[in-house]
């Protein structure tokens, strides 16, 4: 474990008297966070960590990048509005206007956008009440290791037990379907759905709405193939249910192009946007609404934090500076390859492990929660931090920021490979090759 | 009307095509908001309106607050996190160490902090689910016209119809109680709740909660009395329920003391904070939960956006200006009177209206929502923002910041007297004396 | 307790082995029945014992009623179905023959028939799934006390806890609300219903139904005024519900007339009978629709069990035989206000006790359900059976058959009366006036 | 269509004006009933028809049985109860003594019985309210084209979509999952089942009971594998569910044995009986429950018509008569072959038809639910009664009485073979070769 100061203690005291026992990433990486720039974060101490957390996805572009600090810098001197409910402010149009010109007129999408209150699940929520009311029905169809937040609707569609059994009674409204490749290879999971859809007696009750994320980032880095995305589309047209998008992890860049779904030809009625979107790390969420359903009554789903101004500043900051040309996502495809193969050597030197994901959403599969957590623990130790994600924990994930420098991204590679092989070899088992999946 | 500039105009375009038809203070309050200081927000146009919904109660110290901006800057020039998940951050640690020394401890009160997604409906979720995972049971005690959020699990509490419909589904696990004062004056609402409590065969199960706001804010300014706020407190303690105050927006100081329920000698087991709590205007949230009750696994409600280190470093400087010492108190009582005196005197010229409300926390019920809807409109043409509540939008609710000067609060008040008998002469009815209630 | 023969233990030996825990009514009355002729009862031993239970109100015509025992022995030998799904035969063309001109012809009523499930409970699960297609609203108003019957449906209507503890879950879809009284004497419970339907936020959702019994007959004997049910029915058609009344019970002429809402003037939108309709104790359920209501598709409720034609024979013989004329109902009027006045007599001895019901379904609040429990011991123990009821068990409940001689209803209430004046005197409290209401 | 005179005629018209139009069998079968004995029934105007739908499967011993018929008789000469609610009964003490003595000892099995309401939905939902009690869960697994029910918690397990959209609301605490060969034959359903029980973030929560039947009968008769119900027998163990086999249609000797699952080799917790097991067609049901999961309260779960004393007399005829030797079994057994062998030529004489279903329990699935109707309207004039099923109605389905003699059988059997030849030459579609499935 690190070793901490004297003045390191003290604050950590204040936690362990005050903070509730829920909290949890502060048990994994027990240091007080100071400061941060790119992707490096610095404790009280002034010990340096390579962040490939990144606020599990909200920091795509770094802590702390210049050009949006003194955006948001001038905001404040400006006596710029901080909260502003849903009003219209200069803030808002600024961003609208971008996220207009940059990210839908040259994708061809002709979304509406709705400020929810300013986290995916309460974004999730709004679709799937959305979703509801647009089709008269209440069922949704979400999948196997699907990971959409906390509060009750959008938990209902979560897949984790440890999450789901907090409320203490059933979460309706949620039919659960085995996500891509989870009955393995010889078996299209897309059959079953177009089967029980079509079925009058199946119980599958018709779907308001059918639910996903392209990359499944908590449950495991699991890729959809195309050819099921496809289908899937297919059948929620079919059977008059929204498609909802959850791309709160997968999308702003992470998988190459600002939306994950782009390089499928897919087009969502409703995209659930979140993490990444200020750019900043600020609470922000959205969601994308095809004109044709956007039946909301004014007010009809509203929230006190809808309109996070000084997101708005950050995000159009982002949008600007990365999206208003194709190099920042070229830089993506060509560090997530770089990712991908530095991973399939640290699969080697794990028996049985395996790389998971796309874009720069990726990870190892090692096989064991145990064996994972040990790996990123002495991760850390060395001064890199690293999520695991994956039903029981197996899966050591790399969220690095996009912008992670090449030199950067290897340094924090190289940290994890001897990680894994001192640990593995430590734990008493033998190299085996890794294989790239997806 | 506002008349607006051709900027302005512009920039209401990209509004109505691309921003969804959800959104709902902006058709009120047509202009486009730049900046503003403390009690006054500024548009596009230069024109300049007393602000008197205050954020819908997130802006208690007004915008824009100069000690909280410079506390901002200097962090943001500092390098400092803007987002950590939940990990330990020296502003987080310095946010509890001020609510700890400021807050709990001169109280007596002895509250674990969880820091919840960051709106007040992700933490009176965050709030339902514990008290049910406590107690093992599911039913949670809401009251009429009480409002609490619009995720599902929040939105069963919530008694709004107009948001109720939307999910197209039964919102279980919650049964509905009559509010102090809802059937008349005879009858004593909590004999009911507790009959029901007592009586095997009632049909209300053994309640998880019983949740409540002190003053119903959205409900219309309905003001629970200390009698029935006691009752109501024994009857959760002696049936085993959690007693659950939803303080979002009667507390952080809006009825005179921070927690709104400091008068009455009761110590719920949890408190939901949100809206005022950073400040600033900053989406924050968090619930207070009495020792015994925190039986949270680490991570088992989480969140991404759980720690808005700017809101810590803000919700600081807030605590330390304004809550070290009793006079902001002080001063929030009087002007809470001084509204009163004033409200009284609106009233007095709307045959039949009533002042409702309690503390900074006021209104007047003028009988019926276009009344209301008509002066709250003139307000605005000269030059003052108004929100209505209640099941009607029948009451004329002024939210000003606490830290509005007396002389700016009788100029807001003074456009308030004058619309009320404009509008109420130019609708034709004649003028009867108006009572304060509560 | 009773005696019991050497034969009689062998066969309760099977009883303790093989019947599950659940048995209830064996437990307080611990003999082995045989035979049964009008209002008494045999037990295996000879002892006989008479019946005030009367099947919980499924025996309103005595047991082995000569003339239906005569006609099924017919059906019997002539080769009759026995069983025949919903298929049209000449036994269910009789029993609609005569229900059409005995019973809805005379009272001006246009009810279609459904046979359900031959269960109350399966007649109102139809009842609420009906009113819910009809209307597209899911929710139900219920009343305090109400009993509906124990599958999923019916469960959540009822408000027993002890019967709704066990499925572990909530059951939605159910707003309950203060029956008639059950505020105390000053408070109209219906004003609670009214203002919480006009109220837009009261949380009340919009009703499919509002479903109660005119006397609640699980509930304690529990009489609703002509006046609250007026004004319920009212409520019912102004917020586009359905009224349903469960006669289970209370109809079949216990309180005097057919259906227990005649008096009054009300015509429900659907009614719910069971019970006694058979005559003969035979299982049997229907519910009654009127026209505009009947959207059901063929088969959309259905159950193997909708036509039990041996039911149908008895019940023909029942409707011709009691209700061609008035003078069965007169007699029960007669009857009716004999048993008021010999449980004025029992509710003197017992300090604190009032009579309670309305026709021949009273009984005496003796104000606890020990003493309850004691006193109906007592009467087994003298060869009397009887039940108790109410939230706590503490109403003494007299359900004797309709038909029961007068002598023989005087002999029983002279048992019942020594009983309650010796266990009350044995448990030393000292006599007061009893109280008839309603 | 039949020709009838005009008694049928004018019993036709009260039917029409007064049963609802839920009804559905008699728009197929539009005769009016009168007699039956054995596998025929004889409708007004005298016309006879082969029973091959024996009451939904209310009728495996036929109608009026002489022996049952005379007990019946003999119990209503004698004066024997009617209606006893769960009071002990000599009726009940000998239905009980030869469950025991004939069907659980002789099988090895130790189940204690609870006499539910009298039909398989409320003995279904006693099943669920039990497991869900016993396990403290609420989560109940059930399988497509599963039949269990109308009432609401029973319908929560249904697959079927015309009766699921009754209630207009969700029908929580059942997840679905494929039944055996739901997704093709390179399939093993139990496989997904396995792995999400075992996934803890599959979204699957942990299950009460595992609900199924082992022949689906309303689902199309579909026959699980021996490998597969031994699968689902032991994920039930291992994942702490009780294992619930509703054998309602498949049970009382229709697949062979008495219970369906006899032949292999599991005893599950809670077994679901009714339909025939009254013997006689009358209302009646039961659960069998293994005596650690018998941890009912008195009176938990309960109803009015949960002792059919008259059912207690015949189904006690039924079992001494059919079921003390292994005599009728064999008989069963040889005329399952008998009708596999002759329906493989009915289906050899439409293409594409295959044979289903195990025992007595058959059917051809002819791949159409036009064709089959046309069939079965054929048959239907031919004076043969028969069913469809299966999520279209493609299923002709077969459930004669277990006692039709073996030329009755063939005469069936010869009206269905032509039925089918005829109707499919008219279709103008040409022969195939049938497979045998199961």
């Amino acid at each position: 474990m690190t070793v901490r100061g004297a003045a390191d203690q003290k604050e950590i005291l204040i936690f362990e008297r005050r903070e509730s026992g829920v909290r949890s990433y502060c048990r994994r990486f027990d240091c007080v966070l100071d400061t941060a720039e790119g992707s490096v974060v610095r404790d009280v101490s002034g010990r340096e960590y390579l962040d490939f957390v990144a606020g599990a996805g909200s920091l795509n572009y770094g802590h702390n990048d210049p050009d949006m600090r003194a955006a948001l810098i001038a905001h404040l001197e400006h006596g710029g509005m901080s909260h502003s409910l849903d009003l219209s402010s200069t803030a808002k149009s600024a961003f609208l206007t971008a996220f207009e010109s940059l990210l839908l007129l040259p994708r061809g999408f002709d979304y509406r956008v709705q400020f929810t209150g300013p986290t995916g699940a309460n974004a999730v929520e709004a679709a799937l009440k959305l979703a509801r009311k647009v089709t008269g029905r209440s069922n949704v169809i979400a999948f196997t290791n699907g990971f959409h937040g906390m509060s009750q609707g959008a938990l209902a569609a979560t897949g984790n037990r440890h999450h789901r059994i907090g409320p203490q009674m059933p979460l309706p409204g949620v039919t659960r379907m085995p996500y891509d490749g989870y009955q393995g290879e010889g078996v299209d999971t897309a059959d079953l759905l177009a089967r029980m859809l079509c079925d009058p007696s199946s119980g599958l009750d018709a779907p308001a709405a059918i639910l996903l994320e392209t990359v499944q980032g908590e449950g495991g880095l699991n890729v959809a193939s195309p050819g099921w995305l496809a289908r899937i589309a297919e059948l929620a047209r079919s059977s008059g249910a929204l498609l909802v998008v959850d791309d709160v992890q997968a999308g702003c860049g992470r998988t190459g192009t600002f939306f994950s779904f782009e390089p499928f030809g897919i087009v969502p009625d409703l995209v659930v946007l979140s993490k990444s979107i200020s750019g900043y790390g600020l609470p922000m969420a959205l969601l994308l609404i095809r004109p044709e359903h956007d039946v909301w009554l004014p007010g009809e789903h509203n929230g006190t934090f809808r309109g996070n101004v000084h997101a708005f500043v950050t995000a159009t900051v982002a949008l600007t500076k990365f999206w208003a040309d194709s190099g920042f996502a070229g830089d993506v495809a060509r560090r997530g390859e770089l990712l991908a193969r530095r991973l399939a050597g640290v699969a080697n030197v794990v028996p049985g492990a395996t790389v998971k994901g796309r874009g720069m959403m990726r990870g190892v599969d090692v096989g064991s929660g145990a064996l994972a957590a040990s790996i990123t623990r002495r991760c850390f130790v060395e001064g890199l931090m690293l999520e695991t994600s994956g039903p029981h924990g197996e899966v050591v994930k790399v969220l690095a920021p996009l912008t992670t420098p090449d030199d950067m991204l290897n340094d924090g590679l190289d940290i994890l490979l001897d990680a894994a092989r001192d640990v593995t070899a430590e734990s008493g088992v033998s190299g085996a090759s890794g294989l790239v999946n997806a």
